[in-house]
């Protein structure tokens, strides 16, 4: 793991833009195929952006991984969340036991699923026996973040290491080809975070980006809001600094997404975002390297409030809406089958010539 | 096949209510599985509703059948669709050659495909050589309906046998226990008999309740809204008698439909709607069964202006809202990969207790 700066501009530089040629041929065999045009509504734009990302005409998705990272926040010190830090190790050890709901989703939708330790606190993932759910990654040099409330939550050369490291894991998945890379992530207090990175990123005010995470009550809540206003007041993030606002307000498994992000576009692999915590991140990866945008597909809408005004920042459309509000990669393991379904109508339905059949107008 | 009145009324006293104890069972076990409550959002309701329907406090879904019925449409002589009618049968062949956009998203969901024509024009549909996309059966007693701009699109007997055929075939679906009943339909011309029979169900006027279909322009979409006015003003149905206005403005696989629908909830089976054919076959099912709507879950909301009406009517939420327009059962079977979800996580996931982890509040 490296937190030489040269290696984000590197990185930065190797995300490319989407293949128009691939998106062209796409966009012309979608309207030859057995269905009145545009009929597939929202699947056809998605077909085509697939076809951009892969540079593949007719792309095939046949692998997926759901790269969940985990990692703690000194603010949960604050009592902003309604779990205790340990938590999140006992929900990365759930998830490699398969007992997670991320477990079971990912199953049932055919996806691998890694679970990164990218900054647990304490002893962090006790790996059970069995780990069914899927394998352990351990790529971590801090025990949680500092509490940003009070300060920076990680130097800037710790945020680079992380994302570098989660750079480094999405380009080795995205690199057999063929591969949706889908973002999840474990960290209680995590939303907190996430609200502050949005309020910065977005020009929010606190209590539009702060919801009740986990499940605060209204006083949890007015407490959460104080303490994100805290955070920025302390601070003071500087939005056309993504990588300072990242390690003054963020949190190792943001980081780590924030390259996950960055090297699944590199490698032309499309990326299925999450929720909030995935929401965050892609803010700061698109503030970095805006080419990165064309890759990310919004597997859903969160519940937490924020989310929706990350999505609307970023101008993407969730393909759920479901009032979700789990993380672990749910709501983007949930919309896989979407995405699939995208690539294997363009791919392998029929041409009304190949059919044989009638178009429009041919009566 | 029969038009024994009686076979109707047997086939609504079979449906019971939802199951409450399995219901309450399955929100018990909700409560204690590893996630925050309420995280799964609109899956825990889901994952609620199929306990009730089936019985079962951890309903298991191993199998999933898509039923498309196929047939065809007097008032296509009016110019209300853009594709000519024998584009049905060629359809219906072209999912039974797994050519069609059903065929595709039916393989990749795992879901089997049943092709009825129940009631095609012409010499209906030709069977290819090789039928990996799914069975064919024939209930045909008609070749397609009258214009329903003219008079009564079926004899009251006609559309009874209709239903009793595809209450037939969902209950033998049904029958095997554990097994999803996915709406689908085929039929030029099916979104202007839709169209009457929501406005006389939900009591919208023809120009709320009537669209494009397949792709009418500005001028066709007046004249589809014309005929619309014309069947009901020809017709004067009634919607105090559900079964008269199938007759007079629905259409054969819309009358099947109804029975698909009465007979998965008679078998205690999920019914997933899919556009706005299939909902407003639900109009009628529910108005001649109320209990039938526990059974019923909505794939998806329509591009089609009219299914937000029926559904509201309905008091269902779509799960996917993806502007779709196509029918074939596409907008079901794109929503199955939620309803598995929804009862492998109740199922599935470890309690927190199973998992040795922290609940809310444990800290």
């Amino acid at each position: 793991v490296t937190s030489d700066p040269a290696e984000l501009c590197r990185l930065i530089a190797a995300v490319g833009p989407l293949d128009e040629a691939a998106m062209a041929a796409a966009r012309a065999r979608q309207a030859q195929l057995i269905k009145p045009p545009g009929s597939l509504g929202r699947l056809e734009e998605l077909a085509c952006q697939l076809a951009g990302i892969t540079g593949q005409p007719r792309p095939r998705l046949e692998r997926a991984v759901v790269l969940v990272l985990a990692a703690d926040h000194g603010v949960v010190s604050e009592g902003v969340s309604a779990y205790p830090a340990a938590v999140t190790a006992q929900m990365a050890r759930a998830v490699l036991a398969g007992q997670a709901a991320i477990s079971v989703l990912a199953r049932q939708a055919g996806a691998a699923v890694q679970v990164i330790d990218i900054g647990t606190a304490g002893d962090g993932v006790a790996a059970p026996a069995a780990s069914p759910g899927g394998a352990l990654i351990v790529r971590k040099w801090r025990r949680g973040t500092a509490n940003l409330a009070a300060g920076p939550a990680l130097a800037r050369a710790e945020a680079l290491a992380a994302l570098t490291a989660g750079a480094a894991i999405a380009t080795a998945a995205a690199a057999a080809g063929g591969t949706v890379v889908l973002t999840g992530e474990l960290g209680i207090g995590n939303t907190t975070a996430a609200a502050a990175l949005t309020a910065v990123m977005t020009g929010q005010p606190p209590a539009a980006t702060t919801g009740r995470g986990a499940g605060l009550d209204d006083a949890g809540l007015r407490r959460k809001i104080a303490i994100v206003e805290r955070a920025l007041a302390v601070n003071r993030p500087d939005p056309a600094d993504p990588l300072g606002v990242l390690a003054a307000v963020g949190g190792l498994e943001i980081a780590g997404l924030v390259g996950v992000i960055l090297g699944a576009a590199a490698g032309r692999a499309p990326v299925v975002l999450d929720g909030y915590i995935t929401g965050a991140a892609a803010l700061v990866a698109v503030a970095l390297c805006p080419a990165a945008r064309g890759y990310l597909i919004a597997g859903h809408c969160s519940a937490e409030p924020g989310h929706r005004l990350a999505l609307a920042h970023l101008g993407l459309a969730p393909l759920l809406d479901l009032d979700l509000r789990l993380g672990e990669g749910t709501g983007a393991v949930l919309a896989l089958p979407l995405v699939r379904a995208a690539a294997a109508t363009l791919d392998q339905m029929a041409t009304f010539a190949e059919a044989g059949a009638a178009g429009k107008g041919n009566r």
